[in-house]
C-alpha cells in the first residue's frame, strides 16, 4: 500500500477530471451503474463472505444489517447512481461576475474541489454513493472503508473502475485503500500535498481522531444531539406526531430526536400525554426532576431520572430525554449547552418566538413546527448528500454536489496593468 | 495568559455579535475609527518604542518600515475602517430558498462564521484591518500579533475595545494575546472548542506550522509563485508594460510576478527587449538554458543561469525567472509543477488559447492579458480582504466579508413529519 503513489495518481486524475464535460461524467455514472448491475453476482458473493466473517467476529445484528447487500439493495445503489447522474451539474456555474471600472472582466466560476479522502465504516453502499457524488462533481476520491466490508468494497470498487474505464475517464479517479491496517488512516490524513478535503463518516471517535491528526481540512459532522422545544403556545395535539416522527421514524441516525424541552405552562398536560403515546411505540424516557415530579410515579416501567450525562448523549436508539423549562430563553440556554449544532427546533404558534428561536439557535438546521428528521440532502432538495457537516467552515448541514466544489477567479483584461 | 478563558469569552461574545443589527455593527466601526483618531498620540508613542526596540534588535529597514506608524498611516487605518463600515452587510443574506413538495419552507441564510484566530507578523495595521472586517461581518477574533509590535498592538486593541464598549457591543469580540511567548500560538491552534477558523498571515513557515499543529480549520495562503506566459500571438509591445507592472509595482507582495514563460517562436525577439526594459528598473534575471543562449552574453551584469530551486522561489524582490517553452502545453506543465496556485496568466491574442489556459490552469486567479497584481480584495470589488487563500476549501483567492460567514438552514413547516 503506497499512499504517496495513490496521492500522486489521484492528483493527476483530478487534473483530467477537471477538464471533463458534464456529458462525459454523466456517461461514466451510467457506465458504473451498468457495471454494478452486471457484477451483482460477484458483489453478493463477496458480501456474503464479509457477512459470515462479521457474524463470526461477533458483530451486532444492527451492524450485520448495515453490512448486508442483497439484490434489492444493489438495485437501490444503481438507482441512486442514475439519479445522481441526472442532477444539475454544479461545475462551470458562474457564481459572480462583474466588469470593474478599469475594464477588467472578473468571473467567479465553480470548479471541482479536487481530491477527497473519505473515511467510513461498515456500510458498503457508501462506496458507491460517495463515488457517484464525487465523480458527478468532477472530483477524485481515495476511499478508506471499514475492515468488515473489505471484500464487498473490493468488488464494488472493481466495478466502479471498470465503468470509469469504459467511459474513457481515468480509473484513478476512484482509488481504494485495500488494506485494513489502521496506520493507513493516519497516512491518508497526512497526504496534504495531494488530498484537498477529508470527509469522515462515522462516530465521534473517528471525527475527533481526524481533527487531531489531519494536516488536511476535515469536515466534522454526523453527530446529532437534537432538540425540540414545545412552547407554551404550541398546538399540543399536532406536536405529538411530530415528536414521534422525529424520535422513531429512524432512531439510529444523526437527525433523530434526543431531547424534548417542554414549557412549564404546558408541561403538566403535555408530558403525560407524550409519554403515554411514545411508550406505546417502545420509547423509554430520561426525565429531569420536574418531569419526574409531574409523572408522579406513573409510567415507572419506561421512565427514569436523567443522569448527569444523559442530556449530552446522542441516543441513536428509542430513548428520549425530557426536561421542563421556564420559557424560550431557558430552552435556548439548554440547547446552546447540549446541542451538537446539527438540528434543533421549536413547536409554537407564536411567530415572534419562532423567529427569535431561529435567530438565536446556532445549529446547521433550525426548525419551526417540523420534525428534525428532514436534515438530509435529498429532503432539502440537494438530490443527495455526501455527509452532514456540523462545523462552520466550507459547508454546513447536508453536503450535496455544490459543497464538493470550490471556485476560481477568471480575469480578462486588455493588457491591463494595476495603477 | 489563559487561552481557555479567552476562548470562552470569545464564544460568548460571538453569540451576542450574531444577534447584532447591521446598524449596530456600523456604529461600532465608526466608534472604533473615532477612538483610534483620538488615541493617535498614545498609539504613536507606543509604536515609537517598538521601532526603537526593533532597530536595536537589528530588524531590517524593510521590517522597520512595515512596523512604523505615523499620522498618515493612522489616517489610512481610520479611513479603511470607515470604508469597511460602509460595505454591504453579508449577514442575513438569503442565499437560497425553496418550498418543498411537502410544504416545508427552506431558507439558507448567511450568518457570521463565529470566532476567528488570526496569527500575523509585523504590521500593526493588520490589527485594525482584521478587527474591522471581522466585526462588520458579525465575528469575534482572538488576535496574535508579532512580538515586534506588542506595544503598538496593545494601544490599538485598547482603542478598538473602547470603541466597542462605547457602541454597546461586547469588548471580548476583539481579544488579543498580550504575551510574546510562542507557546501561545500552539495553544491557540488547539482551541477547537471555541475557535472556528485560523487565518495565518505570514510566511510559508507559519502556514506550515499551522497546518501541522491545528485542530481548527486553517486558511492556507499568501504564498504566490506567480507566472505570466507570453504566447506566440501576444501583442509583444503591449505585454512589456504588463510584465513590468506585475514585477515591479510592489515586488514584496504575494501577487507579484516571479516567472515569465515565453513561447519559443517569439523568444528571440521578446526576451532581449524584456531584459533591456526591466534591467532599466533594477530587475535582475534567472534564465533557463534557452534564455541564456538567446541572450548570448549580453546583459551579463543582470542575468545569470537559473539554479535548481529558482523556479520554486517566491522572489518578493526585483528578481525575475525567464524560461522558453515550446507552446501552451509546456507552459501549463511548468505552471502546474511550480505555481503555488495563487495568480497565473497568459498574454495572447488567441481566444482559443486564452480559454484553454483559463480552463486548465488551476490557480485561485487565472488571468488573460492582465497583471497578476490584481489578485486583491479591493481590486476584485470585495471592498477589502482579510487574507488571500490558495487552498480550495471554504474560500479561494481574496477573502472579503462574505468569506467570513457561514450559513444555517432555516426550515418552517406546519407540524410536518417525514414520511
Amino acid at each position: 500500500m503506497n499512499l504517496e503513489k495513490m496521492g500522486k495518481q489521484a492528483k493527476q486524475a483530478a487534473r483530467a477530471m477537471a477538464q471533463t464535460s458534464s456529458a462525459a461524467r454523466i456517461e461514466a455514472l451510467q457506465a458504473i451503474a451498468g457495471e454494478i448491475e452486471r457484477s451483482q453476482e460477484a458483489i453478493l458473493q463477496e458480501n456474503a463472505v464479509d457477512v459470515v466473517d462479521g457474524k463470526a467476529k461477533g458483530l451486532s445484528a444492527a451492524m450485520v444489517d448495515r453490512l448486508l447487500l442483497n439484490p434489492a439493495r444493489i438495485a437501490g445503489i444503481v438507482a441512486d447512481l442514475r439519479s445522481v447522474a441526472a442532477l444539475p451539474d454544479p461545475v462551470g456555474e458562474v457564481m459572480e461576475q462583474s466588469v470593474l471600472p478599469n475594464g477588467l472582466r472578473v468571473r467567479k466560476v465553480r470548479v471541482p474541489l479536487g481530491v477527497l479522502g473519505v473515511i467510513y465504516e461498515a456500510r458498503p453502499n457508501v462506496t458507491a454513493d460517495v463515488a457517484g457524488l464525487a465523480l458527478k462533481s468532477g472530483n477524485c476520491v481515495i476511499l478508506r472503508g471499514g475492515s468488515e466490508t473489505m471484500r464487498s468494497n473490493r468488488a464494488l470498487v472493481t466495478a466502479i473502475r471498470t465503468g470509469l474505464e469504459a467511459a474513457g475517464l481515468p480509473q484513478d479517479a476512484i482509488q481504494w485503500i485495500d488494506d485494513p491496517d489502521r496506520a493507513h488512516v493516519l497516512g491518508l490524513l497526512q497526504l496534504d500535498s495531494y488530498v484537498d478535503l477529508i470527509i469522515p463518516r462515522g462516530g465521534a471517535g473517528l471525527h475527533d481522531f481526524c481533527r487531531k491528526n489531519s494536516r488536511i481540512p476535515v469536515i466534522t459532522g454526523g453527530i446529532g444531539i437534537c432538540h425540540l422545544f414545545v412552547d407554551e403556545s404550541a398546538n399540543l395535539a399536532a406536536s405529538l406526531p411530530v415528536i414521534e416522527n422525529a424520535k422513531i421514524q429512524r432512531p439510529t441516525v444523526c437527525n433523530a430526536l434526543d431531547t424534548v424541552l417542554v414549557h412549564e405552562k404546558v408541561a403538566e398536560r403535555f408530558i403525560p400525554a407524550l409519554v403515554e403515546r411514545l411508550a406505546g411505540v417502545e420509547v423509554t424516557f430520561r426525565g429531569d426532576p420536574e418531569t419526574m415530579r409531574i409523572l408522579a410515579g406513573r409510567f415507572t416501567e419506561v421512565t427514569q431520572a436523567a443522569g448527569p450525562q444523559d442530556f449530552d448523549t446522542e441516543w441513536l436508539s428509542l430513548v428520549l430525554g425530557l426536561r421542563v423549562v421556564n420559557g424560550l430563553d431557558e430552552a435556548v440556554e439548554h440547547i446552546t449547552a447540549h446541542s451538537t449544532g446539527h438540528s434543533d427546533g421549536i413547536l409554537t404558534e407564536d411567530k415572534v418566538n419562532a423567529a427569535r428561536f431561529q435567530a438565536v439557535v446556532d445549529s446547521a438546521a433550525v426548525y419551526v413546527n417540523a420534525s428534525t428528521r428532514f436534515t438530509d440532502g435529498s429532503q432539502f432538495g440537494l438530490g443527495a448528500e455526501v455527509a452532514i457537516s456540523t462545523q462552520r467552515v466550507h459547508a454546513r448541514g447536508p453536503m450535496g454536489l455544490r459543497e464538493l466544489t470550490t471556485y476560481k477567479w477568471l480575469v480578462e483584461g486588455d493588457y491591463t496593468a494595476r495603477s
